[in-house]
């Protein structure tokens, strides 16, 4: 990693020296805006109330706005209007309050055109921790006028389901979009076996509840810490042998309960 | 990374807003706990007096426990019991009391099967640091009752000595289970040459004080800031040119003063 | 990454508890003082006045000086003397002072050979963070007589610029030695067209001001936000499509307008 999240660290605390700083993760696949997206929404339950400040780029010196929202709950979230704020919003409570970013007041003197999350963002995730109010930093706009990402298709023909891969954690775990229900459409229920392919990689995986269910190096579909259906290798890394990143398609049948 | 450590770092501000969090790393190979428990032990007794939280899974799902210990300098260990925990409360004056963590009055609500670093051991860990007593997360637990890892054997045969890799740096320097006297004992002293045998990698290295006492990309062999034995080489990596990961064998005889 | 940087910043915290502690990066290639330069130089006009700690190594074990500096802004820097912290003093106004760290009253006990950061550098920028002057870590040196880096040279052959890569940033960005004056001495200027050859890769790249101006996929030199000339992609990675490491050379010519 490059200087860049240490940098935004340094504006922050310059404008608000007491200000307590958790960084949630600088590994999203870049311009994978939603895979941070997802990973945004995973963490924003867990964090103390905060101002989040989140960017995936680089729709940088395009015609993207830079917004900050208030939740139903009083936090605020702070980046781009590209989609990457949105899931983790409805997570606080939605979208109360939505502004668009544009006051050179809260600002750096003479922002650039590739580093908003310097010049742009984290000083205004500053300023908002420092108690000015969302409207101080530029004009309200309509939450149904903000980017929504759309969610990956979820296809189902006949018995197979075809799903997309939403992120791949430190493990190597796939987190998929589905659900048990989803699985049960298909026929697949607990302790039962889904044929699993991604490219030209086929496997077997066992639908249980943890890692010791199956073998060491056996693959598995379970409910992970989120209650996202993931596919896992006992001991292994999903990611790796399967050869699999955020986005692409994974194509599962029931193979019952070989 | 995903952002996993970056919810426990929540986890533990939402209730300790005080604390103040230091990272050792995110980097342990995954599910390498003894490499886990080397690095634990590396750091802790550079750290302030605090409450360290550890990880390395995934041994989750199965029967192992969460466990709280107090060391005899009055710092506290929170992770699995799998034997992550034990070399660090080694270096830490030893193990004062150790106690079950199953009070869920110091969990989140309706902890997971498969992250118990921010369900369980993240929270204890906030809640230890706040003040309470070990002996509020669960019942006591006999000391000797808690997972040791067994260490890697270090064998002597004739004059070759079969080590083990205990961990790589981020230089890429390789630390083995051995030390001055161990290779005295074989005939390698200060300035002497080794031959340095990994899987189908033959090296020859030199036993030294500094990077500098051997030519640029020379091995050889030295004992580190903290006093453990590596095998490195002079602005190179070890681990890449050797293609040795934690837990490999080496074998290691002496070549005299060639 | 191991754990050599919790533990300086445990160092840290243990003398001076109550300092607020940036990351800025610890992913400096090994051994690249000249890439780290660069890094810090780039980051410190961004960071609150502070104590700035850097190492990057192996020239431990070596003659290499400790050194402390106090720039002219006030603010300090704390590291090895072999280059590394001169861009950054020459940002935050110059070299006010310089002086040699050899009094181990500030200095862990029993500094090791191999492990400055954790033995000498962290525990002088603590200190300094406490409010000790300089000259308590020892003698001054004249800033005439502190290392300084070689940068590299841009040379001009007929209408061929050939320029060196200073670094690859998280997004595979190549900043490179050079700017638009110098592209404009053979004939690049804004929308013209280069060829760009390092190593055995030649591409076509469009001088423009944001990446939205080129097609996807597509190369451009462009000014960063630290107004350096770098060679990217949009949504790719320059560093790897042409396979560049900080420190390798670049030939840019021009085509016009092609």
């Amino acid at each position: 990693m490059d200087e860049c999240a240490g940098v935004c660290r340094g504006v922050i605390l310059a404008i608000a020296p007491e200000a307590s700083i958790i960084d949630i993760t600088h590994a999203v696949t870049p311009f994978q805006i939603s895979e941070g997206a997802v990973l945004l929404a995973r963490a924003v339950p867990y964090l103390p109330k905060a101002v989040h400040l989140a960017v995936v780029d680089p729709g940088v010196g395009s015609s993207r706005r830079a917004i900050a929202i208030e939740t139903a709950d009083g936090s605020f979230l702070v980046g781009p209007d590209n989609g990457l704020l949105i899931p983790a919003a409805q997570k606080l409570g939605g979208v109360a309050a939505s502004h668009l970013i544009n006051n050179p007041k809260f600002m750096l003197p003479e922002p650039s055109a590739t580093f908003h999350g310097r010049d742009i963002f984290a000083p205004a995730a500053a300023h908002l921790a420092l108690g000015i109010r969302l409207e101080q930093l530029g004009p309200p706009l309509r939450p149904a006028s903000l980017t929504k990402l759309d969610p990956p298709r979820l296809v189902r023909t006949g018995q197979t389901l075809t799903a997309t891969v939403l992120l791949a954690d430190h493990f190597g775990n796939l987190e998929l979009n589905l659900g048990a229900s989803d699985l049960a459409e298909i026929g697949i229920g607990p302790g039962d076996c889904a044929e699993v392919v991604i490219g030209d990689r086929r496997e077997k995986a066992r639908y249980v509840e943890t890692f010791s269910s199956v073998r060491q190096g056996g693959f598995l579909l379970f409910e992970d810490s989120n209650n996202a259906t993931c596919l896992a290798v006992n001991s292994g890394s999903a990611a790796r042998q399967m050869a699999a990143l955020p986005g692409v398609t994974v194509s599962i049948r029931t193979l019952g309960e070989t």
